[in-house]
């Protein structure tokens, strides 16, 4: 019996080690989904006051901001992973419907990372408000969507 | 004195207007680049574990993720604003010395974002372990010498 006893017991304590461990994993990526949407929001808030005149246009600054949010743009997809919505974790706002309904949500941020890189390839350091008007709200309509279906 | 009065009221809710303000740029400013550094370390974690053996060597994950923290490397500059060091925010463990010696301390940035942009450029969806090495370790340093020194 003792050698079953012990075996037993390293079996529960391997147990616990992954799951300790998957459930590291799944809280590192809602950290680090939640800080790559920050520093989008920071980016493209900024980008947006410019557009709505509550600051003074700068196509420089504009032109780094869109930068910015075309490559944070590419990087949350891969840490939307199951156990990490909201049904399983009160630490996120991503309802369970991401994983219900992966293809869509998937283009839709593939989506999102298109109008980023189209809104980048479009400003320049001399570029006006009114040369990247449509591609800015093109960016915005794709963060709207999501959020409407996807977010809490 | 009731023209006075007014005119200081106004003048005070001005204040208290533009103080609040400076607080949300100060918060903003320290959620921001605390953002970004939680990004850079989910990458550059996952890249490690792989140098280190911890997981498999993955050419093509290691290069897309070289890829974020040379973008993610020139972002959180802008962010270390006078104000939002921890001897005037405890939500922060940049120390004041970052304002005192800014040039030293806007270099480091800069060494750590061109060695950051060396590794994205060395790594190719089929190199090796041997070929990043050198890059790796050099981000790897600079990282350690701005904590060494401005932080907490």
């Amino acid at each position: 019996m003792k050698k079953l006893a012990t075996v037993t017991l390293s079996a529960a304590l391997a147990l616990t080690s992954t799951t300790v461990f998957a459930d590291d994993k799944i809280e590192d990526a809602i950290d680090y989904r939640q800080s790559v949407f920050t520093a989008i929001r920071y980016n493209f808030g900024t980008m947006g006051d410019m557009m709505k005149g509550k600051i003074d246009f700068d196509a420089k600054e504009f032109n780094r901001r869109a930068d910015n949010v075309a490559a944070l743009s590419k990087m949350p997809l891969e840490a939307f992973i199951p156990g990490s919505y909201k049904d399983s974790d009160d630490d996120t706002d991503a309802l369970p419907a991401i994983g219900e309904n992966w293809d869509k949500f998937s283009k839709g941020m593939g989506m999102f990372g298109d109008n980023a890189a189209a809104l980048a390839s479009t400003a320049t350091d001399s570029s006006s408000k009114d040369d990247v008007a449509s591609a800015f709200m093109k960016v915005a309509k794709s963060c709207k969507g999501c959020h409407d279906n996807f977010k809490d």
